[in-house]
């Protein structure tokens, strides 16, 4: 009997782990034959053609630097207002919406979802999303209770599937009054697609149309990989989220992950924009509040180190160069990827920016087990592989899809 | 009709941040008339006694010459093993409790409360706490929709209240089927207070008792302030929550930010500790399901700090004799308070460690208001005045129960 101990909304069985598991085994495999031997495409950071992580030295020169006490000590609830402030300027660039603005200090971008998920949508509320994605959206529905709803992301000419989109959005206001739309845009994990600013005008055109008295529509984007997805032209699209009706909110994921090599430093925000400055400000409140009842407040010195990196004029741009350094750098190994895909037939789905390409097969686990022979490791999901072109030098993402396209020959036909 | 877009659950008023506000009037008033003039205890973090947060040497040497990579590198979803693994053994000491237990990497102390309140409690089951609590715990209360019931703190003689624990564990039970009873102890927050061994061996006596079939007693153990609560001997409670009936379950939230002076980093652990094993298993499941649909992992540098720390026996020593340095220092802090207290006739909750002591009062805001202009900046609660002897240097604890007594005799009389 003591195992109903846990509350019935809380029982899950252990969560699996594929990604660290084939991780681990291809840190084996690397023992035993040597780095040079195995193409590693397991891993979601940064990796530098010697397998190691890349880690700005603008950022923790910055942190090595910081004067311990302002490690030490406490961030505010809702986060420090210079971060808050010089956040919402970082992310959208030359590019801020129309309206108000506000913003809410979060453990990494997953907070920031978490907290769309929880503060826009009830319990049994749909949460919409392509049915390319990152798994942790799936967790949250599952641990919040919503219902998560995937729909084809891509039509027949790789193009987002305004359609089905449609269909998910009208299906969710069918049954419910309100709803959560996730784009994981531009650069989605784990394709690397961005939705184009004209079919931005669409899907808004869309959303607005069905956004009916009584009916809440709550627009998320979740922009982890922005600054790998284009030379800062890619946040024009962030505009179009200003003026629109008040029952619209939108949010924005932002996170430090990957923009500042920060993953292990969890800091990111919430970025709230809504046309009315009441509901910004309410949305803000009830952030807040959840922020007080999960994780107090985050890391300090991950604020700090943003803050730092803008104010100082010298720190700020030898870290733009950093990361323009390493923007083209993925660049250059994605366009190996793909040119050599093409050369050899291999089908990749439309890739724009961000770590990862995706190639659309069926068996990809098959397909996965079958590579490790070929001593490739890469991650299998329901529609496909992912590689990470962050985490595989130029040279091997050159090979690399010759030897995918073998394996899926091998085992598909 | 814009303004309902927030979900029903997930509206709340602005976070009030008092203790924030008065700290903000203390920073003025010691820029206007130097920090010497001012006493200032409106802080929750150890500070030295020229006014400067203390960060142990030990802790961010260690930070500082961390490779960066390490800092880069995303955690574990649960946390790393070692760190997993470790912090059991830092959280208790020579006095591990028998039984099957887990650990679950969590944002400081905070997210092990919440984990704890979310897994092991429903939708409207209680939450039971003493009345003398860090408010916290009500604003989790409220994010997930418990009932958070408190009940007197002490009894006449200043001892743990047994018969209004029983009293609201009583009452929760009757009502639902699973109760949390939350003890922050040893070295409380607002007081200071630790429950005695033998007083803990009454409470489980009666919790045993309660524990009928189809009843779950969920024991949450906030041990927050631990490490300034004694010389380890403080620990030898924890050996009896081995062996509990499998339908008790204990949780021991342990928090990095005081016994590391760690606040800014938010790492922590939440501790399952279960006479069943497949239970303990199962609460790790659920927590790590909860990681994951927060927060996805925690700051990877702060388990890398505990890790490097523990495994090193020369750093080990260093941080263990700066941790009793500071233990001492705030000893002789509290006894310079408690003993002028008594010299002068003030009422003070009794002390046995930890950053605060309190003082029983009607009309503590009034009071504290008055005692800004005796240049002394205090929060007030409830039920009370939360002397920080965390942040005052000696020489300032043995002058201060005086301005107080002279202020509460002069508006409570």
């Amino acid at each position: 009997m003591g195992k109903n101990i846990i509350a019935d909304h809380a029982k899950w069985p252990r969560l699996e782990d594929a990604i660290f598991k084939i991780s681990g085994e291809c840190k084996k495999a690397i023992a035993k034959k040597g780095k040079d031997k195995i193409i590693n495409s397991t891993l979601g950071t940064l990796i530098d053609d010697d397998g190691n992580i890349i880690a700005f030295d603008s950022v923790y020169d910055t942190l090595k630097n910081m004067d311990k006490k302002d490690i030490a000590s406490y961030g505010a609830i809702e986060g420090d207002k210079e971060f808050l402030d010089l956040v919402i300027e970082k992310c959208f660039g030359a590019y801020k919406p129309n309206g108000f603005i506000k913003s809410v200090a979060t453990a990494g971008g997953s907070g920031a979802v978490r907290h769309t998920i929880w503060t826009l949508s009830g319990v049994g509320d749909y949460v919409i999303c392509p049915n390319w994605y990152w798994p942790a959206y799936a967790t949250m529905c599952e641990e919040y209770n919503r219902e998560f709803l995937n729909y084809e992301f891509l039509d027949e000419n790789f193009e987002f599937n305004l359609k089905e989109f449609t269909k998910a959005l009208d299906f969710s206001l069918e049954k419910k009054d309100r709803v959560v739309c996730v784009f994981n845009s531009p650069a989605n994990n784990p394709t690397g697609f961005s939705i184009e600013d004209s079919m931005w005008d669409k899907i808004l055109e869309i959303i607005k149309d069905r956004a009916d008295d009584g009916k809440y529509i709550a627009i998320l984007l979740d922009v982890a990989y922005i600054e790998f997805a284009g030379d800062g032209r890619q946040k024009k699209f962030f505009q179009k989220f200003g003026d629109l009706p008040e029952n619209i909110i939108t949010t924005v994921a932002y996170s430090m992950s990957k923009s500042y090599t920060a993953y292990g430093l969890r800091s990111g925000a919430c970025i709230i924009v809504s046309s009315n400055e009441e509901i910004a400000n309410q949305v803000f409140d009830s952030m807040k509040h959840s922020n007080r009842a999960i994780w107090s407040n985050i890391t300090h010195a991950g604020m700090n180190i943003l803050v730092d990196l803008e104010k100082d004029e010298k720190k700020k741009k030898s870290y733009e160069k950093e990361l323009e350094f390493y923007r083209i750098m993925l660049e250059k190994r994605a366009k190996a990827f793909t040119e050599n895909s093409k050369k050899v037939g291999l089908v990749t789905l439309p890739y724009f920016g961000g770590f990862f390409i995706s190639i659309p097969c069926k068996n990809s686990k098959k397909i996965a087990e079958k590579l490790k022979e070929k001593d490739m490791y890469i991650v299998a999901n329901k529609e496909g592989l992912r590689f990470a072109v962050c985490a595989v030098s130029e040279e091997k993402c050159k090979i690399s899809p010759k030897i995918i396209k073998e394996v899926i020959d091998e085992i598909n036909n």
